[in-house]
This record gives C-alpha cells, structure tokens and sequence, in this order.
C-alpha cells in the first residue's frame, strides 16, 4: 500500500513539534492521553442528536467534526511515529483479525460483541 | 496528496459493513462513540507506565498497542467515509490552523494550553 | 451535606491501595487517565442501542452498566482524595455554576451549547 | 450506608433538567456519552504534566480540576439516576469484587492488569 498523504503528515508533525520544542514533552505515555482528548471532542458534537439528525449535519458543524476527526488523525499519526508503528501496515492486519473474529455469516444484522456470541 | 492507503482500507470497510448487513448501525452519531472505546484501550495500556517506560515497550505489548491504534485508524476511515470527510485533507488544513496559533517563537518549549496564553 | 457513603469508600479505597502497595502508581497523573477508561467501557454498553432501546436494558446488561458505573465512582473518589476535593461538595459548586450559565427561561427545550447561544 | 449527600444532588438534577425541559435530551444512551466527555476534560489538565508536578497543581488548576471531577459526578449522578441504579450500593458491590479479583498477597507492588496474571 501506498502512503504518501500520510508520510508527508508523519514529517511535517516531526517538523512542527522540534520546531517548537515540543519533543520533551511527547512520550509515548503522553501522546497516548491525546487522542482520546480529540474524540471525545468530536463525540460531543454527536451527543444530543438523533441517529436521522447525525446522517445530514448543516455545514457549520460538519467542518467543525471535520477539523476533530484531523485532530485524531494527526496525534495517531504522531504517536504511531514515536512508536515506530507503520499505521497502515497495523490497519491492515488488523482487518483481517476482524475479518475472522466476526465471519459474516455468523453476525450477519446483529451488533452483539464479540464477547456475546458463542 | 497520495492516499492510496486510506482509500483502499475505506473500501475495505465499506465491503466489511455489507457483508454483515452493519450499515443499519452505522449511523454517524453510533460510530463517533467508536474512536473513543478504542482510544480508551489505547491509554489503558500507558496509564501505569512510567513516561521512560513508555519509551520502550516490551515486543509484546508494543504489539497489542499497535493493534489499538489500528482500531482507531480504522473507525476514524469509517466515520470520515459516511461524512463524506476526506481524512488526509482535513489533517492537512488542521496542521496549517495548528502553526498558525502556536507559533514557533511564541510557544517554544511551554506545553500551556492555547488558552493559557494571551 | 452528609457523605458518609462517600467517605467511607474513600477510606476502604485507601486501604485496598495500601495492601496492595498500590499508592506507588497512585499519582493524581495516573489516576487522571482511569475514570476516561472506565466510562469508555460504559459507553461501549450502549454505542449499538437506539434511545429507545437504552431506556430498558435487559437485567444481565443492566447488572453490567451498574458496574461500570461503580468502577467510575470509585476511581472519581480515589483520585478526589488524592487531590484533597470534596466531590459532593465541588458538585454542588457547579450546579450553582450551571444554574447560572443556563438559566431555564433561555434554554428551555434547547440542546445547543453553552458557546452556541449569544 | 447514608448517601444524603448524593441523594440531594439526584434531586437537584431532575429538577434542573425539568425546568429546562431537557428530559426528552436525557436518554441514557445520551447520558452514556457524558461522562466520557467530562473525563476528557479532566485528563487533559494533567496530559503534559509530569507525575511529580501532577502531586502538587497550583491552586488555579487546582480549582479548574474540581469543577471537571463535579461534572463527571453530576453526570453519573443523572446516569444512575435514570437507570435507577443505587451508585453507593454499585460501588460497595464493586470493591468486594476487586478485593477477590486482586488478593493482596498475589499483586502486592505490581501494576499488571488482571488479565495479565496467571
């Protein structure tokens, strides 16, 4: 798989961050506090709405979502670095565990966990 | 910029959804509780860590927190594709916001909060 | 207000954290990032419901989501301790800020935020 | 246990919620997502912190994470509430199970997760 879009992101972040100083303070333990931060920012703007509301955002809120859902992409984009984890390759493997985790015709139209089927 | 990689696990989870008749669930405000749930087992897995520890993570675990940040990875795709979000696109306009409200001489080495300055 | 509840969790959560040689991991810090996993997994219970669903959760997951709510509780009350607040006592200091911030004859039947009214 | 404390608080919140005809806004999937978000906000003050600055905030932070411990009480408060679940009595219930789940003489000093022991 390709990746340019986000390697390109990868080197402006190391870039942003060294500029900035900001190395000292980006731990892996640290970092891994900031992604959940920018979700539960984007979660909030879902909160009281209906399900039918959610699918047609006016567009004032939708470029705010958009701007939280950049926010966790950029911080898992630069945890991932610090990590040395290749986001895309994990992504990856990870659909294919999902992919046999849930077989199709065993969860086909129901939302249980994975815990609750037998 | 190149998103070959994004666009090819976006269709990836398209099928997967389809395969298990899931689009009933996948209402946009169901799917902004997803990156958060993930994001949580992400930190569990630094929360008792020192910050040095942090910085080198047993194989093991590195593998188990690899496959949380693809979970949020893949959550993030699926969320942005009902949005009609492009990912990459809107991390690069947030990455431009960021430099403009730290700047570099302004914010060096201070991890305050945007707020926190005036 | 009376908290004896309260403090007596308080006092065995101490305890338990004591015999444990737990207090070690304890640092406000640490303890920031628990009540963030626990009521991650208690929105997990109801990410797939509808509304109306949530209203009469079956009495096994009911048991479960009282659960999570107590893990929540408790690590609010540990952490509080921690940090020398009372929690009764700073609840009741924002409901009188919340009062404030949304007087009832300005918000009524409204679900928008507090920054979205002028 | 006397929980009068959080039993006024319960009390307050109905009447809150009534005056501002926000019950129809307070399903408890909605309510599921409050906490999380508060919990957000209460992280964030101690993300860039090291542990040891994390022992002794400056009384302005100190009063900022107050207010975010009140608001992830509140909303457990209402949750709880809704669900008509007792949280002193899911609480006490919930520490005699982790006092069998983590015998004192099998973790004593160690961080593992549960699931991490044998």
């Amino acid at each position: 798989m390709s990746d340019d879009g986000l390697n390109q992101l990868k080197q402006r972040l190391r870039q942003f961050a060294v500029e900035r100083d900001w190395e000292q303070f980006h731990s892996p333990k640290n970092l891994s506090m900031a992604p959940i931060g920018e979700a539960a920012e984007l979660l909030e703007h879902f909160q009281w709405l209906t399900e039918d509301q959610s699918q047609t955002l006016p567009p004032d809120k939708l470029a705010e979502v958009e701007l939280e859902l950049a926010d966790i992409q950029l911080y898992l984009i630069r945890l991932a670095d610090k990590l040395n984890v290749d986001l895309l390759a994990a992504a990856d493997k990870k659909i294919v565990l999902n992919e046999k985790k849930y077989p199709a015709d065993k969860v086909r139209g129901s939302s249980k966990k994975y815990s609750e089927y037998d």
